[in-house]
């Protein structure tokens, strides 16, 4: 171990060089404006790759962004660890809430401020420079294989095409991702889950054209009002969700599992502060991390319609649009879902009123059992770096592609996330504190060591 | 009669190159970059007062947009008609609807397409040209003053305290205001009422910056979920407005005056076809024209929140707003029913959010008795100029100065107006007909002739 860390504290300055130099490029995976750097981007990363010490690196095609597909098979013999990341990442609208340039990073009381900083450039690339320390210093004990794409935050439309067209390419045993969080530094933790995505837009339109709201009003109806009735019936009191057959599916948490989570330290007068919030909100009946892990939930992501601008302007709008998610636990099928929540939208819109609903993306939840070698593996990772077992935890955001690789590859998929639930992700002024940085560079190589000798 | 007619078809071409000229003019008073445009039109007002034969025309400044004064004062003994009307427009948007330029006129099957086109310009316009009419052919009957004001569109924010600082300046004996439509050059008919107005603009915000919706969702209020379901619970289901009070001060139209107003000429097929809807919308037991005429209403103006831009963002958005406009018939109050809403509001904000209400602009409904002598005389002009008597309506929309008028001038309000409800006022591709145009400039001077002959 000595070995590892002595070589990571002689090179830290340059890892985190590097780290700013692949944050400065905008690579927004959702615009088409940014298509350059996506590509400059996925070039940085194959570069890297290279230095690293792969033996092939290659970048892949897709019909949209490129995928980066990296190995070192060292020892047939030996077990293969696929490390999968992205190196796109979300808008960083609203832009004047930052407080520096999304894509320029600042360091500022030891943490990186940039879009992607922890979701998720700074997270594979502990991976890449656990990978260049292992090869210098010639302890690397697996065959490890890369694969980093750029439509994670875009739904991973292209992925699960290239997986199975390159099944043989990505014959693994596990599957590592460092794309989630921990509860804090001091309460070590592994997500054992990730919530499945159901992502639709709906347009709903009246009248054929925008309207004044004196000559017409009262008498047709107003597409935004009639969005705002059909958004307020998608819950009950209890903030249940209503449409018919949504928990069908839904795995119930047993007492036993809801008891053991119920121990993770959890400050609801610190949850209420940190967010700003006088009162919490959510599904009758469940905790808070209930309700963001074992439970599926309905989110409306954005909504549009009418004059929006400075001042005042008379009218009924022609359409009102929103953008509605839900993310799944399982058993729960994001297809299933997807046409659950349109058939219901379709059902409850008034005569009035006509509306379209478009799927975006969406994926299946994904849970990895505790009693796994993949996991055990991870706990003990943890435990020798951070000094104290990990607490396994539900956690509430979705990597769309985990189920499908477990489907297509037939492994497991282990998430050893070093980020924390206050990195702002998706938010203005995203952040990743240079101790998680570091800290998950030093712990990923006994992963590796300890899976290596569990697969012996 | 003849020698106006003569008059008016010797100079039909260059009246209404003027009024092109006057549309060319971006005058959106409610955005703040179109302040120069805003006192170049008032400039052109006020040169063609002159050139119409003002014997005083002024430019007031406000602590907003100037208002154009002009008089022509031939006899004290005589009454006098002050002419209202308004200059500015609404902002043009959505802009990719329009099918040509809103600022660039277009003449195309006997229609003036542009902003303003019917709303005010070219309706105030036809006074100005009446008003030349008169003066150039030696058939003044009256004694006339002009009032066109730059803040019509944006609540009139600034003519109330013009109004009470020039009292004496703008005595008359009554107003006429050519800002309302017929219901068809067939059937013509008088606006007896404007709806009053009060318009409001909520923000609601929930956590203290936009969230990951997977970490967070389904443990914090989502503040356009919150607000969908505050706009949701503002109708029941009979679509009667929830707010207490709202309709205490309602003056509830009588059986007969309902038998009245039934007989004007309406076809639901005809009424939906033109709007494109199957089915329409409104209070439970009342018809189309009396939703819009003499029942007060609440409409959403606009709406906004979270991701509205291109693909997915998986965002639990810090805040959602709403623009809010309520119209109101007699005896409502705009401060009374303002008050209301925002007390109502923030009454059913749950504790999970807290909102801030800001209240836009409102006006005053106004009704003109139809046994006046003001109302008789605008009912004699459309007879003589179309040949059958007008058939009196409650219009829709508002004019939010109008109450103000009467109780610091003491004078009826006759509203002559000549556009058509399919004119798109405030929406893309607003018209006015040639027809109604020319028909106006004809039209007004009956009323002067009638209005001074029923005054001696």
């Amino acid at each position: 171990m000595q070995v590892w860390k002595q070589y990571q504290d002689e090179n830290k300055d340059r890892f985190l060089d590097e780290l700013l130099q692949m944050l400065r490029i905008p690579s927004v995976s959702a615009r088409s404006e940014h298509k350059q750097d996506m590509l400059a981007c996925a070039d940085m990363v194959k570069q890297r790759l290279q230095e690293a010490g792969a033996g092939k690196v290659e970048i892949f095609a897709t019909p949209g962004h490129p995928v980066i597909y990296a190995e070192k098979i060292t020892d047939a013999a030996k077990p293969t660890v696929l490390v999968y990341g992205h190196y796109d990442v979300q808008p960083p609208d609203p832009l004047e809430l930052w407080h520096s340039g999304p894509f320029e990073p600042v360091i500022k009381d030891g943490k990186i401020y940039a879009r992607g900083a922890c979701d998720d450039k700074g997270q594979f690339y502990m991976h890449v420079k656990a990978f260049e320390t292992m090869v210098k210093t010639g302890t690397l004990p697996v065959n490890i294989k890369f694969i980093i794409e750029g439509e994670e935050e875009i739904g991973s439309s292209h992925l699960g095409d290239f997986i199975k067209a390159h099944k043989d390419l990505l014959k693994a045993d596990v599957i590592l991702i460092s794309d989630t969080a921990m509860l804090s530094m001091d309460n070590p933790s592994i997500d054992v889950g990730v919530r499945g995505l159901s992502y639709i837009e709906v347009e709903v339109t009246g009248p054929n054209r925008d309207l004044h709201s004196g000559v017409y009003g009262g008498a047709v109806a107003n597409p935004i009002t009639i969005l705002a009735q059909m958004i307020a019936s998608l819950h009950d009191e209890n903030n249940h969700i209503t449409i018919p057959g949504f928990y069908d599916a839904v795995a119930e948490a047993s007492q036993a599992e809801r008891a053991e989570m119920a121990k993770a330290p959890y400050s609801e007068a610190e949850y209420k502060e940190d967010l700003g919030v006088k009162s919490l909100w959510g599904e009758s009946g469940y905790s808070t991390n209930e309700r963001t892990g074992i439970r599926p939930t309905l989110e409306l992501n954005g909504i549009w319609g009418g004059y929006t601008g400075e001042g005042a302007k008379t009218v009924l709008p022609s359409k009102a649009y929103a953008k509605i998610s839900c993310r799944l636990v399982p058993n729960q099928k994001h297809e299933v879902i997807t046409a659950l929540v349109i058939e219901h939208l379709e059902k409850i819109a008034p005569p009035g009123v006509s509306i379209k609903v478009t799927p975006h993306h969406g994926g299946d939840p994904y849970v990895t059992p505790v009693d796994s070698t993949e996991y055990k593996a991870a706990a003990k990772a943890i435990e020798a770096s951070f000094g104290k077992p990990p607490i396994p935890v539900r956690g509430g955001g979705s990597i769309p592609i985990t189920a499908l690789f477990e489907s297509v590859l037939g492994c497991k998929t282990v998430f050893l996330g070093f980020g924390l639930d206050s990195d702002n992700l998706h938010s203005p002024n995203e952040k990743f504190n240079l101790f998680n940085f570091y800290k998950g560079i030093e712990t990923i190589p006994y992963f590796h060591q300890y899976y290596a000798e569990m697969k012996q």
